[in-house]
């Protein structure tokens, strides 16, 4: 019974989460939804997308966190705008959340939307947000071992962004190896290895996300 | 609807828990349950444990991942024995899982049994397993942050580990900085900050164990 019962409550997401994607190829927004575990660095790679692009490029972030306002003040603090969404016990965005934040928000001058979904490698993968594309994360002090002991959730993944590379020399894990286990489950995941901090690897993320954006806008 | 049916799990499970606590302390066995993001370093604390106190010291494991046995593979590498759990889309540990991986055990000779929760940092905090105490591990890598951000996993901690302190000289976070949020959820919670790499801090969390140990024999 509660099989069927998460049957129907994720069938019921999967049409409201069509309804959005209709809605952003209407408005020609292009939408990420970003999955990681606790502190891979989603929302550093949130501010250095919005320095990269610049604040004012047609940025909306919704930020999803069981509590505190910390990650949108993060935003906020850049110039961006962004949503916060607090789920309290929840472990996972779903997409009437996305829908009801973006209700009555004008998206004529919205480009690029990202969804930083609550820290969490394994319940987000099973909730389709609208996105065009999802986006998981890992990084460097997170070991190698994670796609493959979270394989629904790299599966499910249409890139891969492996953060804090600045910490190769210091750790024993290698970006070569989380791109093995990786490509292992999904074996053309395009792959951005980055560093938040030092810089490394960012201008080619960002060029993926402006042609993305400029596909969408296309379209 | 779905509330209720989520009430109802949760009290089966604590009817559960409480057997499970009972046949633990007639065995006078001390239970961990270890509770922390993917890749903060669970597995390779509970292997310094295994280390510090001797393979043959009496301590069994319980590895909880979606998939894989890569973790119970470690800690059999060491001598010591282990159950692997799956839980595929499953995102914590439950206590019928536990119960039915102790049912054939003879804890005869069992003084430690450390259960490591799938990489998680918050449903496992809603399930109890029977444990004496919930450890929460958080790593610097991490970010500061993690405490405001899920306080129930925190503030239901019986003690906390702070692993990976050996990277504090190349990263922005402090050990101080995760302590003073920690304790603003939960005041008086033990904590060692350890380093599973360098070492540093292992010696006074081998004590804090046998410690443990030692009282729940003399119960």
């Amino acid at each position: 019974m509660k099989i069927s019962v998460e049957q129907a409550v994720t069938a019921k997401n999967d049409a409201i989460a069509d309804g959005l994607r209709q809605r952003l190829a209407r408005e020609r927004v292009f939408c990420l939804n970003i999955i990681a575990a606790p502190g891979a660095g989603k929302t550093a790679l949130i501010e250095k997308t919005i320095q990269g692009l610049g604040p004012q490029s047609g940025i909306l972030v919704i930020e999803g966190d069981p509590h505190t306002r910390l990650d949108s003040d993060r935003i906020t603090a850049l110039g961006a705008r962004a949503l916060q969404i607090n789920t309290l016990a929840g472990c996972h965005l779903d997409a009437r959340m996305i829908g009801d934040a973006l209700a009555a928000e004008d998206l004529g001058a919205v480009d690029l939307l990202i969804i930083e979904n609550v820290g969490n490698l394994l319940c987000p993968a099973a909730w389709d947000l609208g996105e065009d594309v999802r986006l998981v994360m890992t990084s460097l002090p997170e070991g190698a071992d994670k796609p493959l002991k979270y394989p629904e959730t790299f599966a499910r993944a249409g890139v891969l962004v492996i953060n804090k590379i600045d910490l190769e020399q210091v750790l024993p894990t290698t970006v070569a190896q989380i791109l093995e286990n990786a490509r292992c489950i999904n074996p053309n995941l395009p792959a951005f290895p980055v560093s938040c901090t030092s810089g490394e690897g960012l201008s080619a993320w960002l060029d993926w996300v402006r042609r993305q954006c400029l596909a969408k806008r296309k379209a």
